[in-house]
């Protein structure tokens, strides 16, 4: 295997491309021959039966079925739909909380044979280390891994402090890797429309490289969309809603429509077949699959198979999933089944259920009835381990301290949509009562950057929490988060996910209710994807015993989001609440002390 | 102006992206505004009114009609179309016999601003310093002109000789210049298909290089389409039917339409409007435009409209002189209206005739009303000149010896897709009378290669000649050929063209009836369009009071393919009569004497 980025050139071998030519005009046996198969065509949207030929890792030749019977190894594809290998144009595998090994044989065997992956997370905890640590772990794979730099390290830079800081020379050098792919989502949208010389100098560098500059053109539209563009970025996977997505269609932006936000898709499928074609700037991508999502139901196949399910054309899905993927990538090598492209193919039982017989990489056959032939390679994470650099807390660390005694404080109120609010409060013993009604959020610098001390915040709209959740992930900078209804819990909640070097944690009243130890970056398991989907599903059950959830807005995936502050709105960092749009940080919510 | 392919960095300029950024979100004006157009989207297929702000080269803004006025230049589209400039991704400027800033000023007022040219007919001529002058010739334009690597010079090697010999070595180092954008149209197919070394080892050039291989797959089907882009050719314009598109498209080809065949057009419209969707796969090209026809109805633009004529819907053939043209060519500045694209514009008044009102290359507005605001700066084609190495001929020269009494001679059996014949003849005072219904064709190296005596062969079923035609362009080795009915008339054409440095003339019965001098290569005018396509209409109208023509094989065009070597059956040469399948070139027609 040869590294994403390099692999073009793999197939300019001219010991390979005799081979083929030989093959395909019938002078040599293919090394592999894929019989019985429904070709799914990517360009006329046809299904015909084909015979494909593979030598090495190429399609050499798709040829009428039962034409040519000579062959190092006949496979059969038993009446199946024969598509290229499924691409996933922007996600992060930390979000399944698994290893990219791990990641790799979930997602493979279902037809995902290649992912464009941001790893911002371990970037943003470790700095270039985590991205060295990426692509050590994807180098090996049979899936396809294309790996971007991460653009937004950290994501709110002023407003949080992260494990590292990646200015525009870091960008820059990054690019200069072969492998590095492009600029992973530019998510500080106000530092590149107001030409911010920091986000200016990444982008720049990005168009310096000639890689793509992906974009999260989150609620961008008029002027800000326009300036997000002119400046350089072209992509968007921030959809809110189908009138969103035909807007930033005409904007010209190339759309990767993801799955994580479920409720939106039935929207977009309905503005896609109001359209009436499939544009060829619309790819696909999951963006965050939680471990049990992802155990489940799996990556970009289940975005295929919910979009068709939510009436788009199997052929739009697919076609979306794959040549314009490859498309955007600029990877005339994938896409296609096709003569003289890579042997990636996907074999579905049928184009409802997308249940795959067989899946190939690089002319390989890798997983057969949905089960991996082999495990991926797994990569030593070293000194990606302790991560956490944190003492264990005390309950009053998390109360907040003042010597008046009644005292005006902001509140941060409505969980995702965050807006200020203030309210009125008493001081007992020294320590700040919460506002009535308020919930505690607290966030703790784990990267050794800090005074190790939790900043202490007030949200509202929260419900009403009889325990505490303590997670290290938490967007982007993932410092240690803890929310919840008193400082005790939030104390114990906090040191169990010490004590495990990294993950959550839920407690109530005294009790941990669950916990799922994250010990690389404080972000992602070594153990297998099922132990890791099973501790999380726990995890998940005991918050709903600990919060009255109200969907859509309060979720739980609110809460690895609250203290997103690139984000429009008033959101809890390692530095106090922080607004994007005023370009300023509170560090004590303490606005006034009355009395 | 910089050259075309080292062009997309100068939209990676820092000053630029944070003026296109602030005019952008409304904090600085314009450049220029164009106002009250109508875009046609690309992506979408819908018309909308929208407002176009432009920042040097590049479209910083697309927005509400009227929503800004601050601009240093405001331009009126006075209600007109607004769509990308056209992209023609496969052509020749030499077929249009003027030099490439005459074609320049020719198609770019007609919204044509990218064109993709394979200089094929200077390399045979002149050989790395013919590509020398394409791309000097080429730099300074306003017109967009990426050029390309020739594939096949000659393209029937061992069969004819050339001005040159373009081995893998050769391309491979053409290709190391930025601005070379890949490989042109590989004719060669059977040593491609063959495994040739020459030939694969120049398709392995553009692979290693990362740069297209674009194709010539005339007829290619089954096994030998698979060989072919198995070896890694990856485009087609030689489509002979709807049928044969169809074929292409589903192989995974690029598809590069084109209108220098009009009678296969309808086929084509009716092939897609069939198939329901435009595939991405799908871009134009013009391949060759005689002068009088781009005088009279232009370069692509004449193709787009005539798909509409046919019935294309408007929106798909532009989307194919488009979108799909930047996407071929991974050109991702190009192809779109949109913010952070290159502002590349034409504005027709309407979508039928697709006459231009305003046309912008770079962000300049170049015409107005189908009239360029300048003339293209020329360039001197130098050593260019003098291309005809030979000397005058007598009529003698044009007779074959034989000392014989009756023989046994091989003919070029009908036109464009010949096949071999046998006739027998006398032999009078030492020359071999040519046999009954033969028409002459002599063929002579002109590159000072051979020894500068005419080889002549004899076509039948070319009709009844009253007259000769002598042309130094005759594809690909654009040696000198004459074609007609009496050795006398030969020599009389031969020495008019030898006499103009190049260049055609008819002549019948001792007398000139038409000439087109072609002093720049054999190939080329320096004079204006007008006057070359004068020129060359008289010259047309001359051919048809010497030949009947029966299209639609004995056409005039076929003239200039008679020594097309690299196609199947026989084909007269400056070596003999050459047959590519059977690799093998007959010096002599004589084949026995019998008496």
């Amino acid at each position: 295997m040869t590294s994403a980025l390099l692999e073009p050139q793999d197939l300019g071998d001219r010991d390979l491309r005799l081979r083929a030519t030989a093959a395909a005009r019938g002078d040599a046996p293919f090394d592999l021959l894929l019989i019985n198969g429904i070709v799914v065509d990517m360009v006329t949207g046809e299904r015909r039966a084909a015979d494909i030929g593979l030598v090495g890792p190429m399609i050499a030749s798709v040829h009428g079925p039962g034409s040519r019977d000579d062959a190092l190894q006949i496979v059969d594809a038993e009446g199946g739909f024969v598509t290229p290998g499924l691409i996933d144009t922007h996600m992060h595998i930390e979000s399944s909380m698994v290893t990219p090994a791990t990641y790799a044989d979930a997602v493979l065997p279902r037809g995902v044979t290649t992912i464009v992956w941001d790893p911002h997370e371990f970037g943003n905890v470790h700095g270039v280390e985590g991205v060295d640590y990426a692509l050590a772990a994807t180098r090996e794979l049979f899936l396809r891994v294309i790996t971007l730099a991460p653009s937004c390290v950290p994501s709110a830079p002023g407003l949080e402090l992260a494990g590292a800081d990646f200015d525009a020379d870091v960008i820059g050098a990054l690019l200069e890797r072969p492998e590095i792919g492009g600029i992973a989502e530019v998510m500080n949208m106000h530092g590149v429309i107001s030409g911010d010389p920091r986000m200016s100098g990444i982008v720049l560098a990005g168009l310096a490289a000639s890689k793509p500059v992906c974009g999260h053109a989150r609620g961008l539209e008029g002027p800000d969309l326009a300036a997000f563009m002119a400046a350089g970025v072209s992509s968007d996977h921030e959809l809110t809603s189908g009138n969103d997505l035909m807007n930033k269609l005409r904007a010209g932006l190339t759309i990767e429509l993801r799955g994580s936000h479920d409720h939106l898709l039935p929207d977009f499928v309905e503005t896609l077949n109001t359209l009436g074609h499939l544009p060829q700037t619309v790819t696909l991508c999951t963006d965050d699959v939680f471990p049990d999502d992802l155990h489940r139901a799996g990556g970009l196949d289940d975005v295929v198979r919910r979009l068709v399910r939510y009436g788009l054309k199997p052929e739009w899905a697919l076609q979306a999933a794959t040549l314009n993927g490859a498309r955007r990538l600029q990877r005339e090598d994938l896409g296609l089944v096709a003569a003289g492209r890579r042997a990636d193919l996907a074999v579905f039982k049928d184009l409802g259920d997308f249940q795959t017989t067989l899946v190939f990489a690089n002319g390989k056959c890798v997983a057969r009835n949905g089960q991996a032939d082999s495990a991926s390679p797994k990569t030593d994470a070293g000194d990606l381990h302790a991560s956490v650099k944190l003492q264990p807390f005390d309950a009053d660390d998390f109360r907040l301290r003042s010597h008046g005694k009644r005292l005006r404080v902001a509140t941060i109120d409505r969980p995702r949509f965050t807006r200020w609010g203030e309210a009125e409060t008493d001081v007992v013993d020294g320590f700040v009562t919460p506002p009535e009604g308020a919930t505690l959020i607290s966030v703790t610098n784990r990267h050794g950057k800090g005074d190790g001390k939790p900043k202490v915040g007030y949200l509202r709209e929260w419900g009403c929490w009889n325990g505490a959740f303590a997670t290290t992930v938490a967007h982007d900078s993932h410092n240690l988060t803890v929310i919840g209804g008193s400082a005790d819990d939030l104390a114990l909640a906090a040191n169990t996910v010490i004590a495990t070097g990294g993950g959550m944690a839920v407690v109530s009243r005294g009790e941990v209710l669950a916990s799922l130890p994250l010990p690389v970056s404080g972000l992602v398991s070594e153990a297998p994807l099922a132990d890791v989907a099973e501790q999380f599903a726990s995890l998940r059950s005991a918050m709903d015993k600990v919060v009255d959830w109200q969907p859509p807005y309060l979720v739980f995936k609110a809460c690895f989001g609250a203290n997103l502050a690139c984000n429009a709105g008033p959101h809890q960092t390692d530095l106090g609440i922080a607004d994007v749009e005023k370009g300023e940080v509170l560090s004590s919510p303490i606005l006034e002390i009355l009395s």
